[in-house]
């Protein structure tokens, strides 16, 4: 099936196109009266520059953050934008009928926020199987994902009225369980060894700073968007800052005690200065003071570098669960973390509006229906039509891409008058 | 005229201070009341917003994208930061002189902006003439293109009262063809073979992709800045996401289809991807409904790779005009086809605010304009005294830039304990 | 001391968490009254995408610029990260405290601002010892320089009551002088020749303009995010605007005017395209008029290249100061005519808000107390226990970071088919 890739994005996108058509409209034809108009164009507006903070972290921070591998940063970078593009447009249309009520969906600024929410949602779990499966795989699991995370989504806001204005259960746990069950399925024994291509070199991890550091910078606008408008969402602002950055130097700590030598290890760097971000977000919007929003960072940030360091070896040997990027230390742990903060936020607090079941019942929930959504997802993914890459294609741009053929060191060497290899070698 | 260069630039930016010194004020010196004043300053600090996300599109955004040549990284970031901080000095003037009725031009968010556009356009012609032109044309070029483009972009605007919010015809359709016809007036026979610096290396390609990913994010804010504030704005921020997002999907489809062995092309994921938010600017804030963005985003996507599939090669062998970039495919058919779009958007839709006439007498009048001061603009840049680049430098650094003297390759050979050559190759 | 720096690490996390849980709420707690309270939240929310610019310039911007070393690019960017995480979580305690009157720090949007421009100080003073200090020594330099630089902030700001918006004094000024002393003390005379790994490769320059054009991009809203709202501010951005595009135009010309061959030297476009900035900062909101900015900003990017061409290298030999960043001419030098530019521009101006005494007598405190500061924490650094890098560790991850052991060579040499050795040798 040599165009299968080509096909099924092309039936995928008239397929979206239709749907936009039948049950599509602009939030701006709907509203009457000039003075309601104006003042919700305006209340939607003020979202637009949190908006594209967020959009940055989607297409740039998740695109970036992922292209450490030494040779797999064409896919990296260029699968995450299709994910995401495919993501947002059908999450759009899935979100929409849930919380349309049967009238047709009408799209605004919060409508794009939640739809790049659907999309990091995809790209969590791509982290897990990065490397190890092909474009049209991504494809069904960006379609198939996508329904489940919008109808885990509803359940817990929309029926249980949990509060996760950050999404640390509802995207970061149901992502990172969604893609390690995913991953579990499509366990083959050849990636107990290490792949040699499962590598980075100096400038891909310098690469995949740019991701790291976007994502970091617009953490606080992820949790804040959809927190209701002023004080809470000032709050999510806040606590959101200086979780991050408790989280930080508690990672390079943490980073440096662990491993050999007393090296710092940039994959930590890399992803569990993230965590803090993570873990804040179910309680955010909370008065939980900023010194305990630093102590989840700091928590957080902790238990992802030991997750790096001895769970994802242990989940590759003994699991037989192999997770490329260690989602589960950056987003599947913190988000746990998150989720039981939120509940202890809860029980400390004065707050009537939250409840502690309705949290528990919410962390319980997103992850069972992302390891069953996963599982379900993988059995399909194992389908043989699909063209999985064999072992020895693994995290290798070349099966799907067109490479450059002349190498960088031919040009460099030849042109910028480097010293001979005679000269080095002898 | 070693110092030719210096004298250049250090002339054009006295002549800045100047021209701003006799010309330019403040727009908050003007106003008078306090309520009307406090009034427009905000409407003007609600702006900056959006005008902070297109300086990103400028600097960031058009400068990393022709990073992809593997020896003209320090060229194209660099003197593209050059030719948009002229352009938008001059281009201030230019549009302030052209509406400001022989007062003083005010200056303000709104005005920076449409300087920001100015040098867009420029950076636009650019990519068509990237590696085969000194900094001394890019210069000259700069001058007289963004004197050309504000005549243009006023007729258009002002006098024809065409619509055009994201300047598909006014800045892209424009800046293509004007650069289509320098390049046409610079073709050496020499171009016709491919030039063995005319290529990527991997690292080269994804650093292009920081400047693709800052492009397709902040495109919706390229094509709503100028629009009228609220609904308008509103729409043309909806319009230009969905846009985009089924352009990218599209792209990847025909990307695969077209290429040899099914692989995905870089060159495609580079450009093509972003010809959505160019196809859909001239419609962006019209009642369009969002399944039509997303018709005209698959479209221009797929021209735009069967642009760069066949038509580019024709173009440098049979037309005799060599596009580095393919600014075409991405800029110039992508330009025309936003115009026709708009033109059947009128056609269909109830507004009358806007005429079929004016908008194909819009798209006629700039790409003519931009021909006719393409050839002019390329004559002038022929006469020897400018000195461009032999055919042996070009896309070369090193004939402009200090290079650095000790390669990656050395470095990467000597410290990091890399097996030796002899290992490999025996 | 295998340990000292998780240790002294976590120490101050722990630190920093009980003196948050004991001084510092949020600013919404504070306000009584649902009017004032909305009032106050939304004066906040709308500084908020001023503040997120900044966070890019602090994180990515300072992070990246840095990474110009072609064997310190992990430290440039981490140790940034670390810095920065620390440094605002303690800016926002030291400068709490200050401004409290014995309350509790009731931290916003504002406060964040603040925090972030603690953390730029020490970031400026960073690259005055880069490659050249231990991790250790980075943290202990963040908590002395944060401390001294609060103080005299609040010396210049709240005592003095003199003008400095964009911290031309404050932070450039300051941060540069600062970090000068140190490396004065911390002098080796093994510095004096030119160390082999203080050299750039040609990507390690490009990942450099990555930072050098967030920084360009974002400093409109560094200059005018504390301004009074409105006009002032406003003023601020159109002022910085047109300083940093003329700066540009001016630095190309010199750096092509004094370079051997005219070629364009990548440090000059790196650093000194930024001196317009940071000269603008202290009458970035006073009535200048623009060509007064373009001017100040011409300026100081000339007088960055010739310090750059002439006063590093002296510095070095003769005075026995090794400024690996040349912070001297990129925020030391323009600190001082921004200090300058805002006396001459009260002299000739109308205001009677300014005093130059006041002026001149900020200037003066800011270079003193960051000299006096500067010397005593180079003592301090000085102490053996630190472990400071050997002088053939320097400028190398390598000390402090586990890198990756299979070369960016091997691995294009052997994966993409580039001709083999003996083809491009013989």
């Amino acid at each position: 099936m040599r165009f299968q890739f080509s096909l099924i994005a092309i039936g995928l996108e008239v397929t979206m196109i239709i749907l936009f058509g039948v049950f599509v409209e602009y939030e701006t034809d709907q509203i009457t009266g000039t003075q309601s108009l104006s003042t919700h164009v305006n209340g939607s507006l003020d979202l637009y520059p949190l908006f594209q903070d967020i959009h940055v972290m989607i297409f740039a921070g998740f695109g970036f953050v992922m292209t450490f591998l030494k040779k797999y940063g064409f896919s990296s970078v260029g699968i995450n934008l299709l994910i995401a593009a495919l993501g947002l447009q059908w999450g759009t249309l899935v979100q929409g009928y849930l919380y349309s009520n049967g009238e047709k969906t009408r799209v605004g600024i919060r409508n794009m926020i939640n739809a790049d929410f659907s999309a990091a949602t995809v790209l969590i779990s791509f982290g897990a199987v990065l490397g190890k499966t092909s474009p049209v795989q991504m494809l069904i699991m960006t379609i198939i994902e996508i329904a489940v995370f919008a109808g885990n989504e509803y359940a817990v806001g929309a029926r249980l009225l949990a509060s996760d204005v950050g999404a640390s259960m509802t995207i970061h746990a149901f992502g990172a369980y969604f893609g390690l069950a995913v991953a579990g399925v499509l366990y083959r024994p050849t990636l107990r060894k290490r792949h040699p291509n499962e590598e980075s070199v100096y400038h891909s991890d310098i690469f995949a700073m740019i991701g790291t550091l976007f994502l970091w910078i617009f953490w606080p606008s992820f949790n804040s968007a959809l927190a209701d408008p002023g004080v809470n969402q000032h709050r999510a602002m806040v606590n959101t800052y200086f979780s991050l950055a408790a989280c930080v130097v508690s990672v390079f700590a943490f980073s440096s005690l662990l491993e050999p030598g007393n090296r710092l290890n940039m994959v930590h760097i890399q992803n569990a200065t993230l965590a803090g971000g993570v873990a804040v977000g179910a309680c955010a919007d909370m008065v939980v003071h900023p010194y305990f929003s630093m102590l989840i960072g700091s928590i957080a940030g902790i238990v992802s570098v030991l997750g790096f360091k001895y769970l994802t070896p242990l989940f590759t040997t003994k699991l037989r669960i192999h997770d490329t990027c260690g989602v589960h230390n950056l987003h599947g742990l913190p988000g746990v973390i998150g989720g039981l903060a939120s509940i202890l936020a809860i029980a400390v607090g004065e707050t009537d509006r939250h409840s502690m079941d309705r949290q528990a019942a919410a962390l319980f929930t997103s992850i069972a229906t992302a390891i069953g959504g996963g599982l379900i997802t993988g059995l399909i993914l194992r389908i043989p039509v699909w063209g999985q890459p064999a072992d020895q294609d693994c995290y290798d741009d070349a099966v799907y891409w067109k490479v450059p053929q002349r190498t960088e060191h031919d040009y460099h060497f030849q042109e910028y008058g480097g010293h001979s290899h005679q000269e080095i070698e002898i």
